[in-house]
């Protein structure tokens, strides 16, 4: 158990859903804790602290400026809409507070970059809030994907993320206005996608990035449905992608290398939280006569003690704390992968914007 | 058990390693029988009578037109490389036999098409040797599929078929001989993901096909991968495959629906002969906090008495006799989708052919 003193003290600055998750998951860490929330009014910070059954002595604010202006804040956890983050990430860093920033990150790659540049500037830590990298499924899948003996060369990667969300967030959620999270399914659904392809290339840029003429949008512009492709030309590795508001339930990763095939379907958020699983095959050849295979999946199950987005809150605390108390360096492999991620989210936009040209990165 | 005398007689013309596959499954359908099989040379087919152990009284041709020649042969199975089915199907049908032909059908629909139409005017069966749609999993999968309650409306597909031959295929097999098999991996594996991708669509031809630019060729040109996207404009629905005898065997199919997810891993062939799963998620949401799924993915095993080429066998038996026996006309829905397959099939080659132009159906 560390210190008391030690603990990470968060300030949560917005009140969107996934704070409910990330706020328990803050009170799950063993080295993090939960000290200030921030709405837009005082009213709603309360709302959200009595609707999460929050601890007396965490400090509601009715600003987003008070509480980074709360000098017992040592980092922010941020899901605002989209179009915000620029304003007061930048903010956060001149305060000093270390960022766990929600996806997508930017609008584009420049925002981006003018968000990172502030946090290496002030030498704090930023990560997104990707929180299915820190499930211990995805090192053990990381752990078998770099083996060469079982799964060897990349060759081609399918993801799949949707989900079917009823008419009243079609019509009023965040996700679909252009002027809070324009990227619509593409920066919520799509930014998963992307992220699992790229992991699977141990975030090594594709060469070529090609949406497929798929693209449904809302009335106001806001993509709802989109797909793409991504080529590494040197790999001679393609993937694929699809991910909208539009569809059935997915979160599927399926990776076929060279001597191996893995697959996953509930990468995302796993259907349990206390254990997740994957498949995968290796050396598959079929039997005499082509009326079988020599050997079948194997399932792989995983279990955590904390959930993944808890995981998330502890590798993120560790890395403010080696900051904070131990001279260390900020670790800069979350910026550069949400970069990556961002990167390729870019270029899917700019192809269906150039009438599904491709684009190269 | 049928009566011995009602068994469709079958002759198999070529030796290919499929028609081992083929000739046990002819033995194992219980309305058919196998009488004859022909080779290039007698000594190949003595070969084959003997490796395969067939019955004695198999009679063993050294050529293909004596087997056609054979007036107690009612149907041929015909396994030869592509190139060769145009002279052999329209000489099979001018001799009265019905047909069922390994896939690909052939090099383009034209020459598909001069195929079927000697068939038709014959009043001949025909069918390809696509094994997969026989299997009653595949039956089951269909009757969830169509149930509108369980999926709703397709709105994304993915399919790999792909295998990681030894360097002697790859230098010596028909497959990679572009005056045998022309059509490489495309034509093989591919064959099977044009084909679940239209199943999945109840053979509703798509409105444009797109390769994507990751086709790989050997020395003499034959596609060894390819990967394409496909989009329905009026149902907003989008399929993208991959294929490839340079990664590891994959045969998957996953169906992205309104309502729910479809995902089977081995459709071409089942890992084990007896049964066969797959898997399917229907009204999945989050549960509160979005920690886990409400549901898990639904595992279903359909066991099939027969090899899934045997019910083949057996399906197409049932015709012949319809038409020999009973004055039933041929079953043309076999051929339907044989020609959907195929221009689709052509559609991605011409992509392919034009720099990854859009081609329209």
């Amino acid at each position: 158990m560390a210190d008391k003193q030690d603990l990470i003290r968060f300030g949560i600055m917005g009140c969107a859903e996934i704070a409910s998750k990330v706020s328990r998951a803050i009170l799950l860490s063993p080295n993090a804790t939960l000290v200030a929330v921030a709405s837009r009014s005082i009213d709603k910070a309360r709302q959200f602290a009595d609707r999460n059954k929050l601890p007396e002595n965490v400090r509601l604010y009715g600003s987003y400026g008070e509480l980074l202006d709360d000098l017992s804040v040592d980092a922010v956890y941020m899901p605002l809409p989209t179009t915000l983050h620029l304003k007061w990430a930048v903010m956060a860093a001149q305060k000093g507070k270390h960022l766990l920033l929600e996806k997508p990150t930017a609008l584009d790659v420049k925002v981006l970059d003018e968000m990172l540049d502030s946090f290496q500037r002030n030498g704090l830590q930023f990560m997104d809030g990707s929180m299915w990298y820190h499930h211990p499924r995805t090192a053990k899948m990381q752990e078998l994907l770099s083996n060469s003996h079982l799964f060897g060369r990349v060759k081609a990667i399918h993801s799949s993320s949707s989900y079917h969300p009823p008419p009243h967030f079609l019509e009023n959620d965040v996700r679909v206005k252009p002027e809070l999270d324009a990227l619509g399914a593409l920066g919520d659904a799509g930014w998963y996608c992307i992220g699992a392809i790229l992991w699977s290339m141990n975030q090594k840029l594709p060469t070529t990035v090609t949406a497929l003429p798929n693209t449904i949008r809302n009335s106001a512009g806001v993509i709802l449905t989109c797909s793409a492709s991504m080529l590494w030309d040197e790999e001679e590795t393609v993937a694929t992608f699809f991910c909208s508001f539009l569809a059935h339930e997915t979160m599927s990763l399926a990776v076929c290398a060279s001597n191996g095939t893995l697959n996953v379907d509930d990468f995302i958020i796993p259907y349990e939280e206390t254990a997740a699983g994957f498949s995968y095959t290796s050396g598959a050849m079929f039997v005499d006569l082509h009326i079988g295979w020599n050997v079948k999946p194997q399932h792989v199950r995983v279990e955590t003690k904390l959930p993944q987005e808890a995981v998330m809150i502890q590798e993120f605390s560790g890395l403010v704390k080696g900051v904070k108390y131990l001279g260390a360096r900020p670790d800069t492999r979350w910026a550069e992968t949400s970069r990556c991620t961002q990167l390729v989210m870019d270029a899917v936009r700019n192809s269906i914007d150039d009438g599904y040209k491709a684009i190269k990165i």
